[in-house]
């Protein structure tokens, strides 16, 4: 009797020890369930989508390899851990939503969750670290970084890389080499994955040995040194790669699909005594046509979706980071000494085009964010203005690059930072809320942020008039069209409405819904776009010396960037009224939608409209 | 007749055209006469020297091939750069003195000076930037990066590197190994270098191969593809390194102190079209035996010193460094769940003994900021306790880290910030006065600062009992021994000195000489010691509401740190009176006496106490 394919309740799996007792065809049946499973999860809720098929196969055969109740895995960056979430016992339906399923792996989350990431290439280091905590206390289990090949090419993950010969507690790296990470891999390293493979030198000795190995006594003679020679040459061309170089034991490559396979593979690993490099290699999107066939990254991170047509459900507007491309498009055509770079967020930044309009200089340096701020430092020094496209959240890896290299010497560089201000469903790791109180605490750098494009214009173009490194923050939102005209003096802020007694000063899209809410709810009061952030605008504060009170509004940053220095200012002036500042607080901000977060915040427009009206 | 061997006249060099017209035997002589200069001008200002007079002929081998008027190169972390700075024209009697030659490369001291640094591992990426530049503009010159074996492990070199294959704007790397750096190399690469040489597996296939080649006809064939097979094999043995992983054509190694040979090679390099590393193999310190013999890195900087002896000219006291590795030790003794983590910095942290003592609990990462934090938090996720020692501004390159890997997930963790304010001579690259507000940003931070060793036992103690991520930041100065017991409620700033009217809130060793001041000019005056700069004591707070002035003082950080949110609490509380800070202006502070930086910012004693009688 032929045995019906097994198909497991997803809904139903409590723990991942259920995957031991099911045979190899049905864990192939389970491993296309899953696929559905996410398709459909991620079509409601949105999230990472193209990675997370990729590792399904990976995932089931380490969670039949493993204890890990008792073993720890890291995910690297962790947005491709929603299959190890689901086998260890958490329904996907709330993925990303307040109070629901994080996007990445949380401690609180689960016991099954050993560590927490967001950020890439944290996990080798990490790794290293528990497995030093294991040993110091003599405790007894395997500590696990799973990393992708894009990952892996960090500065950060290199460091802990170039530590493990030295620190002699045993991890296992799970490379995971999908050739596609974010969009696309960069550089070197991954050069050398590709090269996986005999080189031709091997090839063609293996042709001249058949030969010669047919030659008698001398031949037969030839033939045993030879061989010895062989396998050592082949060993070398086989695994003489970086990773044996800093002195790991390396196993693979092996099919990332074949679940036995790898299984071997992985019990190879746990037997040995010194840390261990798996190799695996998968196709990214595996079995969703549509990421299978991606090749910009556009399936990377989805919004909701339609299965059928792989066409998103909201049709948004034209985003800011859009807008900005179009005006780095425009700026790159009319001059040739300009030049963009973006770490492995291209797809994000929309770049994808630009990347293909101007091969030579619009540069995806990889996963890379200090190296792409010092090469913008050496480009700037050199007459070339770098223009940097980075995500709010990515920059504070280049804190002290752009302190250091760029800041320090005043070189010239627009810095255009992304999903300023709080970014929703990605939750604490990605919040771009830091940036306005880092970025103040390094000198010489001009911090900005427009309202409509009327202002994004205008702080592009300052941003090559030789100001040093000129920062324009925008949020992850669409663009607000600039319906008004008016004239721009360098430095200077924006009065959008003029009243009495009670002046607001807030900067970003919102300025407008503030303008035109007190228009509606007809109230008195004065607004002010600050549009500078740093240099604060001194002859604003002047002005506002004249109000009763001043509530300073900032809803993409914490009261360190415009709301302490406004405040500053103002007393340097001996201002005596009431000063208020509403802005994000200075904590770590959960998941949820942008709005959900504010009211939770207690930031939204209805808490500054009460405050106006008390 | 016997040639005299000539001694150039070292302070009458303008630039080192000179260099070509000098036999090799007298390049020689020169770099003796180099190494004496070097031994007495540090002798006299302090400075960088083990570094310094191992690569002066290296230096001399680069001027001679390549036209530094045209030609660009970066020494990177920069303070290995004398012997090139004396050969384009700069005295060094000057060095790192108030208006004198800095002990950097420094863009507006010398047009051949192109890029400057102070942090380790910039090179490689502006030497790529400046490259990209060159070529987008159709400009022909050389761009070289000349870094040691310790910086080229950093991440952020690492991912220059990694940049470099894509990229196809040629740089020559030169890397200066010398088996040291700052103490002990530390990695991976580290090891790899140490192998650089025939392996036992092709010197046996040389004596095999001796043998077979007299066997007749075959044995001609044989040769003739073994021949092939060996250079191939060679090929691999000698250069299948992780540089050429990355695809960098790599010349050497090189004797470091064979000016001939390095030329030799430097002009292969240039003569490459692709990006090169000529490997060159230097020793530390040579020709000077203190140097030479240390292992420790204590020569590496030095203060003023007795060129005979060795003994440095002023004894100094305890220093702060050496006062925490004493808490270090006690805590480490009776703790064995603690482990102390330094960045390459252990011989300025004081932690050389502690190395020896703690093999396995005290962990020198290498140059490595970022992997010190990720490392940190893996050890105290699982319930080991690290105590990172890291200068101030080398914790720029962990920002993210600390953020996201520590504070986020709240970690414990001690962190000992030293060389805390500004740092004197070495100038704006290694100013200690940001962390305050860059901390300031990262939420779950506590930030501390003692003002003597009763305090700095307090907070030691404090650090280990589950505050998250503490902070304790230290001067580089010697200790304040407590002469008073006082007692300490967690959060709570100390009271010094009552008064009326005006208050003063300060922190560090130098609130105690602002209480000394006033007694002695029998002023009123409140003297707060805040202790805690992160949270700030809101009871202080209530209590400075009853004066008539506020001064803040801080001359170990700017004002985003303690000033501002003092003042911005004050305001919470609708505070009426005077508010003044003082604090280090937002600015790269130039080298000179931490003396001479106070006196030139304004923030000195005197200031402070012209602003109390005002």
């Amino acid at each position: 009797m032929k045995k019906e394919p097994l198909h497991i309740d997803l809904s139903k799996i409590e723990n991942p020890n259920f995957l031991k007792d099911i045979s190899y065809k049905n864990l192939d049946v389970l491993s296309s369930d899953i696929k559905d499973y996410l398709v459909d999860v991620t079509s409601k809720t949105g999230g990472h989508l193209s990675s997370n098929l990729g590792v399904i196969d990976a995932t089931i055969a380490l969670c039949r390899s493993f204890d890990f109740s008792k073993d720890k895995i890291i995910f690297d960056v962790g947005h491709q851990s929603y299959t190890y979430k689901l086998l260890t016992g958490r329904d996907l339906y709330t993925l990303r939503q307040k109070d629901g399923i994080s996007g990445f792996q949380k401690v609180n989350e689960s016991p099954y969750d050993h560590y927490e990431c967001g950020h890439s290439s944290t996990s080798i280091s990490a790794a290293l670290g528990m497995a030093t905590a294991r040993d110091l206390k003599n405790e007894n289990y395997e500590v696990i970084s799973f990393i992708g090949d894009s990952s892996i090419v960090n500065g950060l993950a290199f460091e802990g890389l170039n530590n493990c010969r030295d620190n002699k507690h045993k991890i296992i790296v799970v490379l995971n080499d999908n050739e596609m990470s974010i969009s696309r891999p960069v550089g070197g390293v991954s050069h050398l994955l590709r090269k996986f493979q005999f080189s031709k030198l091997y090839a063609r000795s293996k042709n001249v040995f058949v030969r010669l190995s047919s030659k008698g006594r001398v031949g037969k003679k030839i033939y045993n040194f030879f061989y010895r020679m062989k396998n050592a040459v082949k060993r070398r061309f086989l695994t003489m790669t970086i990773f044996d170089n800093l002195g790991f034991s390396v196993i693979g490559p092996i099919d990332g699909h074949d679940i036995k396979g790898m299984e071997k593979a992985f019990v190879k690993a746990k037997r040995n005594s010194k840390s261990t490099m798996v190799i695996i290699k998968t196709i990214k999107g595996k079995g969703y046509k549509f990421c299978e066939e991606d090749k910009t990254g556009k399936w990377h991170g989805v919004s909701p979706f339609n299965k059928e047509t792989g066409e998103p459900l909201n049709k948004p507007g034209i985003s800011w980071s859009e807008y900005f491309s179009d005006l780095i498009d425009k700026k790159m055509m009319n001059d040739k000494s300009v030049v963009a770079i973006t770490p492995a967020t291209g797809y994000g930044s929309e770049l994808s085009k630009l990347i293909n309009y101007y091969p030579t200089r619009v540069i995806d340096v990889g996963i890379a964010e200090e190296h792409a701020l010092t090469y913008a430092s050496g480009l700037s020094i050199s007459g070339i203005q770098p223009i940097i496209c980075i995500y709010s959240t990515f920059l504070q890896r280049g804190y002290d690059e752009l302190s250091h290299d760029i800041a320090r010497m005043h070189l010239d560089a627009t810095i255009l930072v992304d999903r300023a201000g709080l970014v929703g469903n990605d939750g604490e790791t990605h919040q771009g809320i830091y940036d306005e109180a880092f970025l103040y605490s390094i000198p010489n750098v001009v911090i900005t942020m427009p309202s409509n494009t009327l202002e994004a214009n205008y702080l592009f173009d300052q941003s090559f008039e030789g100001h040093g490194p000129f920062v324009i923050r925008f949020p992850r939102e669409e663009v607000k069209q600039n319906e008004l005209i008016y004239p721009f003096t360098y430095g200077k802020a924006i009065k959008l409405k003029e009243g009495k007694k009670t002046a607001v000063v807030s900067l970003g899209p919102i300025v407008h819904e503030i303008v035109s809410r007190s228009e509606k709810e007809n109230l008195d009061i004065t607004v002010y776009n600050s549009l500078f952030i740093k240099p604060i605008d001194l002859s604003m504060i002047e002005e506002l010396t004249s109000y009763d009170k001043v509530i300073i509004y900032d809803v993409y940053g914490t009261k360190e960037g415009l709301a302490l220095h406004v405040m500053e200012a103002l007393n340097n002036l001996g201002y005596k009224g009431e000063i208020i500042s509403i802005c994000v607080p200075d904590a770590f901000i959960k998941q949820g939608s942008i709005k959900q977060q504010r009211e939770m915040l207690h930031i939204s427009l209805d808490d500054l409209f009460m405050e106006i009206n008390k």
